[in-house]
């Protein structure tokens, strides 16, 4: 009977399927680019899409959470995993972007390497994210947000050896400035993938 | 008859006017210094002085949005808005501040061009916050806010073709790593400018 | 009576105090890494081991403020307090891996006066966030934040110093790389420091 008085509840599941959909998109996007040839243009021009694909899902579940009074989860929340799930897309197509700029050719078997963990992450944030709407499969999203942060070690692991390799075989400063950010930028994709696990983790808290 | 009871409601819409237009004198400052002789002392000092009156507000907002009961807003809103302008004046301050630690002397054409485009950036934002205080011409604090979009597409664009003839050209590799940060830099306070203004378009939602 | 259907009031000032007890050993340790050779094995462990324990107290704040009903202080601040002062630890360890990962040896003499600087501060934000347990000695917690406060311009000087002395001496420009990154980093760990303080003055002024 109180339901008359309500908005329509917005269904935000919808829309965070969706979202985290362009991020498995944008990974799988990454990945193909740095295997072949990373100044592709057609890729890069598919990566500018996804990009905006995924701005337009954010603006829309920002713009619900401001219009609607009850929510599945606390409002921050909402706010954190939508901001967290744009942020990964925004991340990646940074790196795309630079290689661009800075001219970078040929395929780095180093980025690549980083292109599997990132798909590999961003598939389990799916799985985490997508886990939500029935909260019933505890277990499963569990583990997916276990997979995340196991990659984000991983991650770490492989920057500091890709690192320390460029530093000692790079004589060329150029090449380590260009490489350096574009390695950090990487890592910090599998970051972003956990701190969306531990908003989706906060969240299971909450409800527990 | 309420009101007797209610603490004088502290006017949040003068602070912040004060403050962003702390931020149009800091825009002002960076594009004439950068526009000379960037190590003009007198101009670095002036800049100083803009970064402490920025701050000051700053603050003064932070503390009367913790003792105050009832606001305009909501109150994340008003901390959102209030550190992300004092984040343009600490920029373009940070930006002054390397010009000098990096011993950059000269007038860079690119640095003056996102000096123009930041100018604008901030008169936009300046336009919208101030709109905030009636909140009756929507329009034109929509289109202030259009404004202030449509300048960090230019930037982006900016910052990708200085960049490119950075790495091109710069074949001192000291020259890139100073250039390559202060064109960052530049480009992060249209950056900060968007954020402002999806601050006042969430405020503006909600209020509708 | 109320109290009997009430969860058992979690205490948030011991964890708080024991995660502000990791930090001072983690700039401690840091101070002595530093001063010795900062590639020692056991060292470095150590720092590992601080920054795992770091984590550990901060996920159990965390939890607990997603399961308590009732906080001592607001839900942000103590949100905003686990995070920052974990940030303290993960930046003093990220500096203690760059070292590592950029194979920097010998005893740098600036960056020994960071850690030195970063040292005092970080016991500073120990004793405000102390103080806050009873916030009866406010003028002692007060000194704190100001002391933190005069440590970040403190630290502030000695980077620009250290910039320019690194881009005027610094003929080799991966030299240049490496101790940019690692001079920026130490001086945001008193940046972090005072974002501490801002969290615990934020909480005064609401109880006051």
């Amino acid at each position: 009977m109180f339901a008359f008085f309500l908005p329509k509840e917005f269904n935000f599941f919808d829309l965070f399927e969706r979202q985290v959909g362009h991020a498995v998109d944008a990974a799988q996007c990454f990945k193909a680019l740095v295997s072949k040839d990373p100044t592709d243009e057609a890729m890069l021009q598919r990566m500018r899409e996804i990009e905006h694909q995924g701005d337009e899902v954010t603006h829309q579940i920002l713009y619900h959470l401001n219009k609607t009074f009850i929510t599945p989860f606390d409002r921050e929340d909402i706010h954190a995993l939508a901001k967290e799930l744009d942020d990964i897309i925004d991340m990646l197509y940074t790196i795309t972007n630079r290689l661009r700029v800075y001219k970078v050719s040929g395929v780095d078997k180093n980025l690549v390497e980083f292109a599997s963990v990132i798909e590999d992450s961003v598939r389990s944030v799916a799985s985490a994210v997508k886990g939500m709407r029935h909260m019933k499969n505890l277990a499963s999203i569990s583990e997916a947000c276990v997979e995340v942060n196991r990659l984000e070690n991983v991650g770490d692991s492989m920057r500091d050896a890709v690192l320390a390799e460029l530093f000692e075989n790079g004589k060329d400063p150029i090449h380590v400035i260009k490489w350096k950010e574009i390695y950090q930028d990487a890592e910090t994709v599998l970051d972003i993938c956990e701190d969306v696990v531990h908003v989706v983790q906060s969240i299971l808290v909450k409800q527990a």
